[in-house]
């Protein structure tokens, strides 16, 4: 997987890929080309095994600002509907991108955490936070809806359709104590071990079965709007599939052997 | 838009139209009148931009009893199938008509909120209660299921299909703090802050962006069954309509003289 | 109803069944005899209104630790992907069994709760546990994916789309009191008070109006992926089915005679 990437940073080290913004004197917005270079880079991540999972961290104390005023938002003013829907698929492409990119993401949320900054969060599959991260789908601040890349869709799943309509209706900040209470972050922990504690949870996740948890993936997204019968017999179709995998040899085998098993990712 | 209505109270200031059921002295039940009167107000409401955002509020302590013992119960027993159907489409029609009307709802909550009441809370976009509100989704005691006017569907979504399921089938009264905790509420207020708290909350939206706010509306709806790629370019299409809004160019320009922008809702 | 169960414990009394899982001493594992007995009993129980309510129960201080290691896991392990098939259904279709059989499903959790264990407890309606109970959807651990017999449908909406990932990847148990936080358990009880309080409550669902219990069932289970206008349309149709019931009849008149109603579920 490339980790030289030009508008994003990106480390890989023991199968963990560790993503973050550039420009933390502006907060890390993103710009057009950061958008369609980390659509790109996800949709790679859907062919290759080498990263087991994903860390979405700040950097220089924020996670995200957002689209760039500058960059994006002034261009975007003076854009044909046919160049506006160019970009609104594009921004709607990377979350289709991560959400099937088959490895697990975790987002790492510090500071400001605003707009498209948000939905990376949101998009992400889970999420810890420092006690200072503020959240904001400040959409309708900028004269905007609140669906934005998947945001009226999602965001009722994660916190329930009652808190994700205050916070797009009204575009304010969820604190981290808000959503560790409300399901949006699984965690927060001091800054000091945000990272630590988001890459020890990417290192569990990717030192498990990584077939297995990529179907895992696959079928929290597939489900989502199947009916009850088709998303258990979709299940039932993608478990045997696991099932015959070596990882689930694998796990019984250790298992008998009162050891603990070693799985590798088919 | 009309405030001269005939079953329910209506008073309309600042582009905020104020909302309470009639009879307080039988803790304002619904009638046949009213569902109609409601359901046709809320219709008109869809094209009109006169008021920015609703508050539904209580009258004399108490939300609504729900259906009307005398004057909706009683009639329901000796109806044939083609009457009770007209009957339950109308209710159903109520919850439609305030999903469809693109203005936020907020439900005021204190005292009783029962029956067809707290489906006319559960089907507003925000809720804020009393400490002592007691929401009842109680038809299981009147011999009924607990699908009605959509509590099968909209209720699990805002609260978890297991605490959805436990105020079904038991038909036991929710209260406030569980409200708050499971997200049903957005806030709990003392009495005497509650109408202030509605209002001021229905005064920052309706201050807001209002065609972009319809659309968070209509999506926040549009995309309860959509599968995830469909939602992500279903909001793709409606953020770009918003991009040519004018309220997307006055924030840009606001942003850039460092002033507060002035939405006028197109 | 049938009492004289052959895998599985089952005892009838006052209208309320209650289950509980066989051998104690191995913490109550499934089987393939007992899925398949659990299976047809909840089949069964469609047609059957002697029994209005049911309690899942522990036994011996543990609910149930899945899939047996020896007897399903061993032998799945040498399966090809027709009998593979076979079994992946079989235990999704106890699932759909739990949704279709028109009764409340009361799960009393203690002690170990796990994989297909806790699916059981997933599916059931509502859950009660006691403060130790552990309850594991570990199927990543053994090298499985969490789409296991309707998970990452069904978990999401119960938790939120974000707890449920996180239970589904790393396999962890969620404790009695992150269950209670999440939506995940409606009451943590005592042991020693476990089976009268998940009893009591199916007491008095029980004496509720069994026929609109059973169209409460279904809806919540029929609107999973409908779009809302379309459960609004099916919630008119079914509730105009109860109100022609002789249970709403007798709510009524109990009511105008101001007495309790005596509901017989027809």
């Amino acid at each position: 997987m490339r980790s030289d990437t030009t508008h994003f940073h990106c480390e890989i080290a023991d199968r963990i890929a560790t993503l973050s913004l550039a420009r933390p004197e502006r907060k890390n917005p993103l710009t057009f080309d950061s958008y369609a270079e980390l659509r790109d880079w996800f949709r790679d991540l859907h062919y290759d095994d080498t990263v087991g999972a994903v860390v979405f961290a700040p950097n220089g104390g924020n996670f995200s600002s957002g689209g760039d005023v500058h960059d994006i938002i002034g261009p975007l003013t003076e854009m044909n509907m046919k160049e506006l829907l160019r970009f609104t698929r594009m921004t709607g492409d990377l979350v289709k991108a991560m959400l099937n990119c088959g490895k697990p993401i975790i987002a790492a949320v510090d500071g400001v955490c605003a707009g498209a900054g948000a939905i990376i969060a949101m998009a992400s599959d889970l999420r810890i936070s420092t006690p200072d991260a503020k959240t904001a789908f400040l959409f309708n601040r900028v004269g905007l809806a609140g669906c934005d890349m998947g945001a009226c869709a999602i965001l009722p799943r994660i916190i329930g359709q009652g808190r994700a309509a205050e916070l797009l209706y009204l575009g304010r900040s969820m604190s981290a104590e808000e959503g560790l209470a409300w399901g949006f972050f699984n965690r927060v922990v001091d800054r000091d071990r945000l990272i630590a504690t988001a890459q020890d949870m990417a290192a569990r996740i990717a030192a498990g079965p990584g077939f297995a948890n990529m179907m895992t993936k696959t079928m929290l997204a597939q489900e989502w709007s199947m009916g009850l019968d088709q998303a258990i017999e979709a299940e039932a179709q993608a478990q045997a599939i696991c099932m015959q995998g070596q990882d689930f040899h694998r796990a019984y085998h250790a298992f008998v052997g009162k050891q603990k098993p070693i799985f590798e990712g088919d």
